[in-house]
């Protein structure tokens, strides 16, 4: 990849992980689902009273977000990514990241504070696939959570 | 539009923005005037004790904010903005959002909190005019505002 | 410098900031060196309990952070640089900055607080050597500090 086609790459890459952002907190789940490879992998690390959890393919990890999303409100945000391509059609991505969830208070089960804030990073694999930049891995790797 | 025309107009409205956030948090009202068209609209939600207001022309909208930054110090921080053309000249653009506001004790009425945390998203537009792309239409939505 | 070049340069220039953000916080000294010019200068205010501190060359930097970030674990986000080419080899950069500092049982008494909150900017310059766009110059201001 010479720098232009690196420059138009990253730029797709940065898109698709807005759109990840913009639809899981807004609840768009045909938005959500848009960003992924079919066979993606995520990986979420144990965390607000939850054990760690791997799940395989595309309709199996938006079940899992969007459930886990049910009960609270949430925003997360992602920052100044460390973007690495590994071939001309798959890319290394880190983010750092910080997410926010409020608890709704008609679930209030559903994890063991009203309010937590986490911090960390997400490993990730892009690949480009028909011309568009997915996310194949998701790993969240976390440095901080505090619940309130 | 090819692909270098566009990376090159999404750096440039990334960089209006970046003065955006640095003109509002510093109080330079001669950067923050310089990011919008002349006949720009600005729809700011009902929020921290302040209804919805709806202001249009540079004028007003540097007159809006400045009187709304007086009683308080304040850090806006905008993310992964998903950019979309709908022109050669205009584009979509939605951007991630978190704000912090602290009042200043000589302002006691000015917020009902010593502390608002707000996190949400802007939705703007933006034109190409004279070589520049200026936000034209800015609306802020909520997904949560905290008071302490 | 054409567009194409500066849209390299720019990308280049947030590639090594990020890399300067997840060497601090993973500890990892080695990437975190690998982002500054030999005769870096760093300007930390005062804050946290600690003077202002001015140091110069790489290795005195590294010890400076590595130092300071020992009792603490730690989070840093940057956002939305305004980059400004001052030569074909030199850029001035402002990021919006936030960090979360949460003091290590261990270490009582290095920070007078058990978390930090902090938000300001980095301003920095960066230079181009040997086809690597580096930090020649970093200092850190407040717009404001919180120790809970």
């Amino acid at each position: 990849m010479d720098g232009i086609e690196k420059l138009l790459a990253m730029e797709a890459i940065r898109q698709t992980k807005a759109r990840y952002f913009y639809g899981v907190d807004k609840r768009d789940w045909v938005l959500f689902a848009s960003v992924f490879t079919g066979d993606v992998e995520m990986i979420v690390p144990e965390q607000a009273g939850h054990p760690q959890q791997v799940v395989r393919g595309r309709d199996n990890v938006i079940k899992l977000v969007s459930d886990a999303m049910a009960p609270v409100t949430t925003m997360h945000f992602g920052h100044t990514p460390i973007i690495e391509f590994t071939s001309a059609t798959s890319a290394s991505v880190i983010w750092a990241m910080e997410d926010h969830l409020w608890k709704n208070p008609d679930f209030p089960d559903a994890i063991p504070c009203n309010y937590a804030h986490g911090c960390g990073h997400y490993l990730e694999t892009y690949k480009l696939l028909d011309g568009e930049w997915l996310i194949s891995h998701i790993e969240l790797t976390r440095l901080r959570m505090d619940m309130f």
